[in-house]
């Protein structure tokens, strides 16, 4: 009798129809002879008509108060999914997360889980239920209700699986896997059969918005099998494992692309060891994510420095105040902020073992005209970050340069 | 410094702007030099849309489901309304049942209070911030979120405000106070500027939809100094207190209707001693609440007899398979539902030291030729079962006919 999670996304929740869809889902599963702990989102769109109100009250409302509020989308659809299953003759019990006591640190609207009991989950399958879950939840030492932040129920239900040592985790969504590209921008995208941790970890940070980064970090460090399937047909979609897809097929395996960051660039500023550490820990303090950083060299002892990063665009309102007042201290000439770009990635365990992947991008970027802002490389990937309206060029032309238009 | 827990209604937080406005009037109150803690309902239309949605997946869900689901209403008001607390330049900090840890029984979706920690209500307080309590909800022993059922936001402030020894529990509603009779019905109603709890009682329970019934038993057993006034204006409700308004006026204080409920009509019971015991003690067990209870005397020791007695609407369809099956067991012939019946009241202290108040309704319904299906009466009030067309013909007969129309 094997123990399977099943998490299904807002989409897979979005109606009441959709709802009796999951609740069959499961129960055919539970017929197969498996006990199964179901993870669910928000129904689609809730989650934006909560913050919404919260938006339409105040600007930048209270990080606390806005994670009561987010989680009651999970909480309405955990206890419908759990009805949904009793009508169609089964036996289920939703739980919230402070009933599973999933405990995370306080950051809020970002929280990261500390640990997750197992007990009461394995107490109601142990009465033959399946147990529905309220997903992107948990609760702090204190009792204060935190959410994990976009995408979170993808990290409760890996998290959750690892916990109770579940044997896959299914992951339900309304794509039916992990493409090579986003098949909106690139008709030629097909999907991905089994991909490494790895692979997955920089698609998923990159944007395939597929599965979400930090679920993959928990799979990859508990070694749980993931599969990321569509929740409208039975056909078999993305294995993510610790394989490595290096062995099927060529350098790249996908090519990622997000919009949703904007460039930060810190304009002369001292050049000084420890500027930078300096610079980036006080923005950490305030939970800022940053993600691509480039330092450009002085060219002497006196000369100015200028440092780009990146950070998320839903930071920005948040994070502009602070940085201003941060780059002030470090005695910056001036901040510029520009939301018009777009970061495009290749990634591939195959890069390892490929020499000129990166000249290779450049070149074929540079072949359609796109200017590169600033890049970043990692063992598996290199991103490059472009002008905004370059996006969808610029991933055509490199999944189609890189030979991924053909199913290997 | 007075403490004063101030409860807000659905209608009171039905959009942006009217949380906005209680949010003022909290920060109001606590300029004015009290410590403030805030109950609120979820915003008008929520919970009706969330039991909705659970309806359309099953006629009668599961009860622990229903209150994970309906929680949510209240979760988000309280949210959103310490938010807005915060827009305005407040402190404030929303805590839900399970936070302020309001233990209940679990008898869900009509749970009973039996403890509430004052605590963390305390701290926070401590903090000069304005507590926003979630209303409706509570958590039973083993953690599970229960609801105090429709209403049940009046029962958690008044509790609340037992609870913590507040100076008063302000009920703020869209309505301007208590009024002699619902003025829709009857023109001629005026508010009542004081009444004793023991009047409230009669008239909440009888439908009076002003103040939930439980909510004046506990302010009673506590000694709750309760206002219930308009959340739409600065006016002076009416005050809910120890003292009798029988010194003030005439005999009857008010005139209640209430169309919530339904007859039903268990014809042809074994006539034996314990047969209602026994009826009622089985219908108890289901948590069905009876209100009006008549029995039939059976004319000779072989005769059957016949109980009429009333239970909510709302309960009815979960009911009557049991009430079916209890009656059956009973040995009775028959069992009639009738849903197009309303109870009419007239309560009033005052009835204790006058003769003849029963009689002079009767002889005014009469007078309107309404016929009376069933009678019941207490102290302080008679309820008359009538057919539901004639509701507002005998409340308007009522109100006038003991001189109500005009202000006291």
């Amino acid at each position: 009798m094997a123990l399977v999670v099943q998490k299904f996304g807002g989409t897979s929740v979005g109606s009441i129809d959709r709802i009796r869809n999951v609740a069959r889902r499961a129960l055919a599963t539970q017929r197969a002879g498996n006990r199964v702990v179901l993870i669910v989102s928000a129904m689609s769109g809730e989650t934006n008509r909560l913050l919404g109100l919260a938006h339409a009250i105040c600007e930048i409302p209270d990080a606390r108060e806005m994670d009561a509020l987010a989680s009651t989308g999970e909480q309405v659809s955990a206890a419908l999914t759990a009805i949904a299953i009793q009508a169609e003759g089964g036996k289920a019990c939703s739980l919230l997360g402070h009933q599973v006591k999933i405990f995370t640190d306080d950051a809020f609207t970002k929280a990261r889980i500390k640990t997750i009991e197992g007990s009461r989950i394995f107490s109601i399958l142990a009465r033959g239920e399946i147990v529905v879950v309220a997903g992107f939840q948990g609760v702090d030492v204190s009792g204060n209700i935190t959410t994990l932040g976009r995408g979170g129920s993808d990290t409760s239900a890996v998290a959750v699986a690892a916990a109770i040592g579940a044997d896959e985790c299914e992951i339900f969504t309304d794509v039916d896997g992990v493409y090579t590209t986003d098949p909106n921008v690139c008709p030629s995208a097909h999907k991905i059969h089994r991909i490494s941790y790895e692979e997955m970890l920089e698609l998923a940070s990159l944007g395939a918005k597929v599965l979400q980064i930090r679920s993959v970090e928990i799979a990859m460090k508990y070694g749980v099998r993931v599969h990321v399937r569509s929740s409208f047909n039975e056909t078999s979609g993305t294995i993510v494992t610790k394989e490595e897809s290096a062995l099927e097929g060529g350098a790249v395996t996908g090519v990622a692309y997000d919009k949703g960051e904007a460039r930060v660039h810190v304009v002369g500023v001292e050049n000084r060891p420890g500027i930078a550490a300096e610079l980036f820990e006080k923005i950490a303090e305030k939970h800022i994510s940053v993600d691509m950083i480039v330092q450009n060299v002085a060219t002497d002892a006196n000369a100015r420095a200028a440092i780009t990063f990146t950070i998320a665009k839903t930071d920005l309102v948040r994070a502009r105040p602070w940085i201003d007042s941060i780059a002030k201290g470090l005695g910056a000439r001036e901040v510029r902020y520009d939301e018009d770009v777009a970061k495009v990635s290749i990634v591939g365990s195959g890069m390892r073992s490929h020499a000129g992947i990166a000249a290779k991008m450049f070149r074929l970027l540079a072949n359609e005209g796109i200017n590169i802002d600033a890049i970043s490389t990692s063992e598996i990937k290199v991103s490059c970050l472009v002008g905004a309206k370059y996006t969808e060029l610029a991933v055509r032309a490199l999944h189609d340069g890189f030979g991924l238009g053909a199913e290997q």
